[in-house]
This record gives structure tokens, C-alpha cells and sequence, in this order.
């Protein structure tokens, strides 16, 4: 078993090892679907075809990611366990882990068709794949998140966990879908043109999406999942999780916001498009807040457009209004907010992870 | 209590007055879901647009149908339980009855996106409605579905009988994505204009098309509710109820392969095209089937075109070839096995479920 007590915390496995492990689980997760689909009454060749085409799709989409979340689990039970995991509870917690891997992969497809996007990961979108199309890849969308309820069956079917682990994911599905309808009509068109609407581009919609679209599934559930697997049932605790994933996921994704215009494309990996692509990032939300009469007039005209000059216009009128300070005072101010709910958290051990979790990502600059 | 002893079946109630009861329920669940909804924790002017976004696609997608699959649950139930239904059994029936009505919007508005539809219930499709677009559309598909389950959630949570009806909507869910996908690529294209592959439009893969996307969630989803609202727990008795209902739901689309070419028009009210649109009806499959050389030259030719002189070379290869003889005879004796596994049905309340759903669609013209 590739459990080994690290420097760190003390009861959480060695990272490398465990990812390791993690990893190779996903070819055995990925036979038991293909058995499954195998049971399904369907003559022999059709049957060939359609395993043949799942194990591409399920290879393709929930690959290549860097499988946080799913190695999430393992260490909040851990935490929630106060100790290293059974061989059993370590088990469960990796197919939890990539029952989320999954569901990312469920929301990702359907993301790119929705948004058009091309490339994903360094290689196309599924739906651009040629003999892929757009129709299978919505239809594979829903296949991913089908397949997260037969491994769920599969391996928890006669758990008395069985009922809250299928609830949490399909509750985890619909805050995510709820995020992602607010941030998708966060956009406005004028004429077919993307166009910023003031009206929309607000905090208070702006802290809706990324809870719900991000900090739900990638922060508190990974959390929850674990520590379900430990055994805890306390609703406080879990209360209290969801207050501090709610603060971590929307840090998290303000930096992301940030660092698409501020980041190092060498260091973050891309070149930042949010501004031309009409995103409903932090730093539109902060300017409108601060811009003038003027200012807003140049954002209105110059926001979401596909030319480089508007950009910018854009980045020039982020610096007159500092937004740069406007951010590390909100990062410092977020810190101290997180730090004193992880404080409050009855378990040193569930502290410890939700210090992990924060480690991760205080000022990170990629 | 709109519950009468009808005519026929004795312990069944009157259909008009259980329509109307059931229709009357939507409004309830719409409210239930809407309400789930502000209890998010959102700023109250977006969660405002989100309840009137929701409430309007809810009635717009989920209403208009026949409501036949919803109906079918209170039937069901009446039949396993051989008595008519107390107050809390009827609605517990008729909120599983939405389940399946909104399951039906959830892939509807999906299959109308993957299939570029235009109309749906003599309207125009949900992503064509201009504010909508395919990007809401494909998310509101998913939050048809999720929004199942909160309904599920919220009437049946603290039932022992939760995890059954999660499970069966589960894995009806999933049958039917797997039914779709088949569907999907029996399709191909060649330089990009759809094309007949004859090594896909088998009758082996058309079963497997026909039970999947259909007869699971409309013919077996709604016996399968009943009978657990029913209270009938044994095993032999549900997989007996999809035997019969695997080949109710494929006599169902053989015959509605059959009058999109044969019916007339005005009873149909519509003018069939799977020819120009290259399905895999049974039409096609039995072609082929039979067809020689040159017949089968003919198909490939002109299968699949939007050109009314090769829908008249298909439809008069169809005539040669006597598919209205192969269909009468596919009739009878899908009448005769149907009636045979009726027959060997134990209770005889339940036999009447059956020979109910089989009386409704036997030599139906429209």
C-alpha cells in the first residue's frame, strides 16, 4: 500500500504515491462501465461498437486534468478520520475521487459545445473530434454523468452511504447547472455582438456564478465526500465546511480572474482571453463599481470586443482605477477571513485540510 | 377525490377526472421547484431572473405532451395495488408521473439541440426561441433532470422508498443516453451529407435503438413506479413487466416507423420524413433486408435525400417490396406474443395494466 506518513500532517498519505494509485484505479473504474454496458440486452457487434466508442470518450474527457478534486477526497477523510485510511476506506474514497473527475468531464464537454470553445486540455474539444460532432458530445455529456451514478451503484449499492453519496452528487449537479445558467446570461448580445451589460456584471451575480459554478463542486464536495467516507454525520461540521469552501472556491477563482489579465502567460500557461471574450471576470465587476460616468463609457465600448486595442483600453483603465491594489487587498482580506473559519473548526484534523487546501492556492501565480 | 370506478377495469379510476387532477399538480410541483430555487443562497434580484427563467421553461418544455407516460404511473399503481388509490398513494403516483414528464423535457430539449430540430408540439424548438440559444438550452436540459431529483428529494426523501425510485429514474436515464447514442450513429455522413450505411440499419441495432430510447422510459419507467407505489417488491414481477413492456415499447415504434410513411397525414398530423431524413425506421431495416442488388443500389441512392423523386424511388421500392404485407404480419404477431406474456402474468390486476397499455396502441392509425 502506498501509504507512508508525511512531514506534514502527519495522518495524510504521501502525495506522489497516492496519486499514483489514484491513476491506475481509472482503468479498472473504466472496465467495470464497460462490463456494465455489456450487460445491456444489445446484439454482440452493436455492443463492440458502443464499448468501443465509450472507452475513447471516457479516456479522452476525464483524463489529463490535474485530478485535485478527486485527490481531495483521500486527504478530507484522512483529516475527517484523524488517521491514515483501511486499504477499503482509501478504496472508496478514489472511486469517490473520480465519480467528481468524472463529473468534471460531464460539465466540461457540455461547456465547450455551449461555449464554442476549441481546445481543452491542449487538444480539441471533444465535439470538434471530426467523427465526434456536436450531438454525440452532448449526449456523451450526459453519458459521464450517467456512468458517475453506475460506479456509485456499483461499488456502494448496499452501503448505508449509498443514499448521501448519490445525493450529494446529484445536489452538487444542480447548484453547478444553476452556476453555469447565471454565468452563460451574464452575457448579453447586441445585434449577434457579445456586449457588456452593466446591469448584469454585478458582485452580487458575480458571487452567485462562482459559488455555484465552481466552489460547489470543486471545493465543498471533494471535502463532503471525505468526510462522509470517515464517518462523520454531524450537520455543523458539514455546515461549516460549506462556509469555508464557499470562501476558498471563490478566492480561488477570483486569482483566476486576476491572473488571466495579470498572470504570466509563460508561467500561467495561456494567454488570457476574458476581456474580448465579455467574461464576467472580478476585475469587469470591480471596475463598473469604480468607473465614472467616462470610464463606464469605456468599458461599454470597448469590452468584449476582438481587437486589440480595445483590450488595451481595457487593461489601461484597470491601472488608473488600481486594480492591481484593489486585489491584494482583497486577497489579505480574504486570508484573514478564511483563517479565522478554519480557526473555528472544532477538529484539528479537519483544520489541517482545510489549511492544505488554502496552502494551495494563497498567492499563487499559477 | 376525483377517483371513480370506471367502466373497464373496475379498480381504475375515471380518466378524464385523473387528468385533470394530475394536470392540476403541475403548478404545485412548478412552485416546489421554484421555491427550491430561492433557497439558494443568491442576491435576491438574480435569484429573481432565475425563478422567472425556470418557470418559464419548465411550462414551456414540459407541458403540451400527451402526458400518457405520467398517467400511466396512477394506473399502474391502482393495478399493482388491485384497489383504488388512497389520497397520499395517488399524489405520491402523480408526482412520479411528472418525474417522467420532466424527464421527457430533459431530453427533448437535448434531442432537438443534437438534432437541429425546428418544431416541437406545433412550436417552435426551445433553442430556437431567440432568448434562449443552444448554450441555454443544453443547460436547461440538465436542470430538467436535475430537477427531478429535487422533486424526489423533497416528497420522497424520508420514504424507504427513495432510493428505489432514485435508482429506477437512474438507470432509465441512463438506458435511454445509451439508446441515443446508438440512434445518434446509425446516421453517416459522407462529405458531409447525411448517407445510408447498410451495415448500420440492422434490425439488430435497431431493436437495441427502439428498446433503449424508448420502450424503457415510456412503456417500463411508468408500469416500474407504479408497481413500487404498489408496494410489489419482487424481482420476477418487475423483470416479467419489462419483458412485456421491451416489446410494447418496439411494436409502439414499429408502428410509428410505419404510419410516418404509410399514415395518412391529416389523422398523423404530420407529413412523415424519415426517408429525406435518413432514419433508421424499420422500414428501412426491413428493406434492406430483403432488398437484391439493384434494390439495394436504389436505396443507397436515394435514402436519406431531402429530393421528392427519390423519396417516391424509396416509398415505391418500399411497394415491391410489400413492407405493408411484412408489417401486417409483424403485427399479428407481435399482437400474439404480447397477449402470451400477458397471459403468463400472475396477478390479474396487473394483466389488466398491460392489456390496457396494449388495447391503446393495437392497430392505432395515429
Amino acid at each position: 500500500m502506498a501509504t507512508l506518513v508525511n512531514s506534514g500532517g502527519g495522518t495524510t498519505s504521501n502525495d506522489a504515491a497516492t496519486k499514483e494509485e489514484f491513476v491506475s484505479l481509472f482503468d479498472r473504474l473504466k472496465s467495470d462501465l464497460l462490463s456494465d454496458l455489456s450487460c445491456l440486452p444489445i446484439a454482440q457487434d452493436v455492443k463492440q461498437e458502443l464499448e468501443k466508442y465509450y472507452e475513447r470518450a471516457l479516456t479522452y474527457n476525464v483524463l489529463g486534468g490535474k485530478m485535485t478534486r478527486g485527490l481531495t477526497v483521500i486527504k478530507s477523510a484522512e483529516c475527517s478520520l484523524s488517521r491514515l485510511l483501511t486499504a477499503s476506506e482509501r478504496h472508496d474514497a478514489m472511486v469517490l475521487g473520480w465519480g467528481i473527475e468524472i463529473m468534471q468531464a460531464f460539465f466540461l464537454t457540455a461547456d465547450d459545445v455551449m461555449d464554442q470553445s476549441h481546445t481543452r486540455r491542449g487538444a480539441p474539444c471533444w465535439f470538434r473530434v471530426p467523427d465526434v460532432t456536436a450531438a454525440n458530445a452532448i449526449n456523451d455529456s450526459l453519458a459521464m454523468e450517467a456512468f458517475i451514478y453506475r460506479l456509485l451503484r456499483k461499488y456502494f449499492s448496499s452501503s448505508p452511504k449509498y443514499v448521501k453519496y448519490v445525493d450529494l452528487f446529484l445536489s452538487m449537479t444542480y447548484k453547478t447547472i444553476v452556476g453555469q445558467h447565471l454565468d452563460t446570461n451574464a452575457q448579453q448580445r447586441r445585434e449577434g455582438e457579445l456586449c457588456l451589460d452593466q446591469s448584469r456584471f454585478t458582485m452580487d451575480r458575480y458571487v452567485a456564478i462562482v459559488r455555484h459554478k465552481t466552489a460547489y463542486y470543486s471545493f465543498y464536495m471533494p471535502c463532503a465526500l471525505g468526510m462522509i467516507v470517515g464517518g462523520i454525520e454531524d450537520d455543523a461540521a458539514f455546515q461549516k465546511t460549506e462556509d469555508i469552501c464557499m470562501e476558498l472556491g471563490q478566492y480561488f477563482q477570483i486569482q483566476d480572474d486576476f491572473l488571466d489579465c495579470y498572470g504570466d502567460p509563460e508561467v500561467i500557461g495561456k494567454v488570457g482571453t476574458d476581456i474580448q471574450e465579455n467574461k464576467c471576470s472580478w476585475l469587469v465587476c470591480q471596475a463598473l463599481q469604480r468607473a465614472d460616468e467616462s470610464q463606464r463609457q469605456i468599458l461599454i465600448e470597448n469590452y468584449g470586443r476582438d481587437d486589440l486595442s480595445a483590450v488595451a483600453k481595457i487593461k489601461t483603465l484597470y491601472k488608473t482605477l488600481k486594480l492591481e491594489d484593489v486585489y491584494a487587498a482583497y486577497e489579505e482580506e480574504a486570508k484573514v477571513k478564511i483563517d479565522n473559519l478554519i480557526a473555528s473548526v472544532e477538529s484539528a484534523s479537519l483544520q489541517s485540510l482545510f489549511k492544505f487546501l488554502l496552502s494551495k492556492i494563497y498567492k499563487r501565480n499559477k
